[in-house]
């Protein structure tokens, strides 16, 4: 860790020859991305355990190759791969620590009969002018992670040694809300410590136009489950007057929301404060960017009175329903009236909402309006909180300036609809500045069927870590 | 058939022996309904065709054994199975002819996990002071058809010879709407030809009390799929503000009935009379009888305003939701704002409702709440209309005379919310008297996980044919 750092080194980094080399490898580090995006590591599913363990390995046996020292830590859940460059690579002690975050895991592939490419046989197809890969973690986040990876191996090829001391760390339970991430920081603090910690894993304003996102939204996962008193029942002999749990859930789906959008749960905005006018405007004018909304057909969606859609996004908090299943799910027709049905919700929050808080207002929410006789039961995974990170630093202004070389146009510091709960837990358990950049465009199809990323992304992506950390090293 | 019949046999059976003969064959009944109730033969499900057709030749063997002309019939869906009695055994044209209908399909058995028992290997369970058997089918309808056919083969095996022109007639695709009978009727015509049809497919009043039920319900099954303008988003990047299938589909199912209870369906109701003050006085009297609601727990439950239970059940039409999906069904949570949701709906009618039109009306309702940029798609499968029976005829009275013999108490005249589109096929097919009974209780969880039927009432069903056929025999 840089703690008394004498005057700038001499030697000046051969960046030239560092992005060479970087397009030179370009073929051998897609197919290692595709040996990684091959083995299904979702998280959220007990029985791919196995696969998560698999690409834990794998990661950790890749970076020792690359001459990181490397391990794969156990912990409550799934493990953490860790690597960090050792003393002949780096002059540790010198130079700043930069901390490198991404996340193995990926999210479950939903409905196989969605996917029209196999989700985990990644290979390169020319499409729309570009070389596209498809795969689940093939942009969330295999494709993000192996960026800094692929770069920080160039750079060393070319240089010798790293231009500041690395600590990586590859987490395996980003898409179920990272619930063994405090308790691993909390040991692993010393190890941790940093200047500054890149956080990789999000998107870019365009593709064209680098971002890096300084406001993210707190996320609760909520499943609920409302029974009748009866079990199943024959629809015809008691469908006109015995309970419907899938007409009681979705009145209560349907009232979440007023006329105008606004959430209805009692006291849901306790503690919102208005967006400041000055973040307003600075949105205005983002909105008036190209790019954001290309990808996506925004009709029929239902945005809060009085908010632009950026600030719907990034400021408002906002309820979706993810998941609902109740009855009949066979090929043919059944007449049945169930005897329960399942919702899952979750919740993105801004500034001071505590996740608790938002849990319980919603289950009293649905509690008071559950008809007599009938019983709910609730699910919930921990919850995170939103997340406002330095929108002025040194390190953040490297960065910006980074991005801006590779990609010749400005940098756009953005907000998110989106949680990256690790970002909370790293700020608080390490006192870090931590900076949210990444590769992902909105046609990536993340978390949806056909996840896609490009060669030319993974290139660019990876380049521009040379021009960040040549950006990091010349900070006084 | 009976023409011009002689005056009435002089032969009169011994009705005690033959009911003795069910009593003492029943073990074997129930091993050979055991093996019925052990094929999966589920009439909706594609990959069940296999056991459809292993039910149909198994069931066409029993009959032959037991001396009728038997055969199994291809249609353009499942095969029907035929059986009549042959002239030695009937000095046919000189008796009336009676028609037997029972279906051997069953309805798929949705969730595994949530039956107990295994759902086709019955078994006898000492339980509630009964002998009970639990499968899907096992009353639903493979226990109610096996009573008719256990009863003729003790009546001939007692009388040598029946009392009357037997044709019986085995359904494979009742539990999905009887769509090829309609044809199948009208090529067979001649061989169905009847004085009187007894469909088996009914419930008792109580575990104490028999019924004939003289009025049905129509029936109409749709699916209704609605999709957003975008496959499956990130939940995080645009719940806030695109358009989420779930939401929309929850507020359209909300919406389908007012704070009374009334569909909301523009012209739902049109050709609906009212209830005549009769039969809400009868219907009245019926309800102060015990036993119809015991098995089923009714709070929570939403009755049509202005209307009994018995009125919203047998005499306005309804709406029940049978099924929804959509997003994530995985059992881990994913930040996914789904690509489209899928509801199943049906509709109980009454009376002068036209299936078609009634099917329209609720899609144009769809249509016209779809926001913009959405689209909708609708999987309809045949319809069947409301059927009014004769609650007073020759016939009717010699059968609720037969059941009060048997049971010991008055036979009650019902209606159901049910439907049995096969009544409306032979009524308007062969201009056949119906008759409707059957011995299902409420808690036999037809439809539903654990469906079962007990020992006793397949004996006491059994013995209430040979009571009616005593009966008809005797009429003038």
């Amino acid at each position: 860790m840089k703690q008394n750092r004498p005057e700038q080194s001499a030697i000046v980094p051969d960046i030239d020859t560092i992005l060479s080399e970087i397009d030179r490898n370009l073929e051998v580090a897609t197919a290692k991305l595709f040996d990684l995006i091959s083995i299904p590591s979702i998280s959220s599913e007990p029985e791919s355990k196995p696969a998560i363990e698999r690409a834990a390995a794998w990661l950790e046996r890749e970076l020792a190759v690359m001459g990181f020292a490397a391990e794969t830590v156990q912990t409550a859940g799934h493990p953490v791969v860790m690597a960090r460059s050792t003393a002949g690579d780096d002059a540790s002690g010198d130079l700043p620590r930069l901390l490198f975050y991404g996340h193995y895991d990926v999210q479950p592939i939903g409905d196989r009969d969605q996917w029209v490419h196999p989700p985990f046989e990644p290979e390169v197809i020319e499409e729309d002018g570009l070389h596209r890969f498809y795969g689940r973690g093939a942009s969330d986040s295999k494709g993000q992670l192996w960026t800094f990876i692929e770069a920080l191996r160039a750079w060393k090829a070319v240089e010798g040694q790293f231009p500041a001391e690395i600590v990586i760390m590859l987490e395996g339970e980003e898409e179920c809300g990272s619930p063994s991430l405090p308790a691993f920081i909390d040991i692993r603090r010393d190890d941790l410590a940093c200047d500054v910690a890149f956080i990789c894993d999000s998107d870019m304003w365009s593709p064209t136009q680098p971002a890096i996102t300084t406001q993210l939204k707190g996320l609760v996962h909520e499943r609920v489950i409302i029974s009748a008193p009866n079990p199943d029942l024959h629809s015809g002999h008691y469908g006109a007057v015995a309970a419907n749990p899938i007409r009681i859930l979705s009145t209560i789906l349907a009232g979440l929301h007023d006329d105008a959008g606004r959430v209805t749960i009692d006291s849901f905005y306790d503690g919102v404060r208005e967006i400041p006018e000055s973040l307003r405007a600075k949105w205005r004018e983002l909105s008036r960017h190209e790019g954001l909304f290309d990808d996506v057909d925004l009709r029929g969606g239902s945005v809060e009175a009085g908010y632009s859609l950026l600030e719907a996004m990034w400021g408002r908090p906002t309820i979706d329903i993810n998941g609902i299943t109740g009855g009949n799910q066979g090929p043919g027709e059944r007449s049945v009236l169930p005897g329960s049905a399942t919702a899952r919700i979750s919740f993105r929050l801004v500034a001071a909402q505590d996740p608790e808080a938002v849990r319980q207002k919603f289950r009293d929410h649905v509690r008071a309006r559950l008809p007599e006789g009938c019983t709910v039961e609730f699910v919930g995974a921990d919850g995170s909180s939103a997340v406002m990170l330095s929108q002025d630093s040194a390190f953040l202004r490297a960065t910006a300036r980074g991005l801006e070389a590779e990609w010749d146009t400005p940098t756009i510091l953005k907000g998110t609809g989106g949680a990256i709960p690790l970002v909370q837990h790293l700020a608080d358990g390490l006192g870090a500045e931590c900076i949210v950049i990444g590769w992902i465009l909105g046609n990536d199809a993340i978390h949806a069927p056909d996840e896609r990323y490009d060669v030319e992304r993974l290139r660019r992506g990876t380049r521009s870590w040379i021009r960040i950390l040549d950006e990091v090293r010349q900070l006084p």
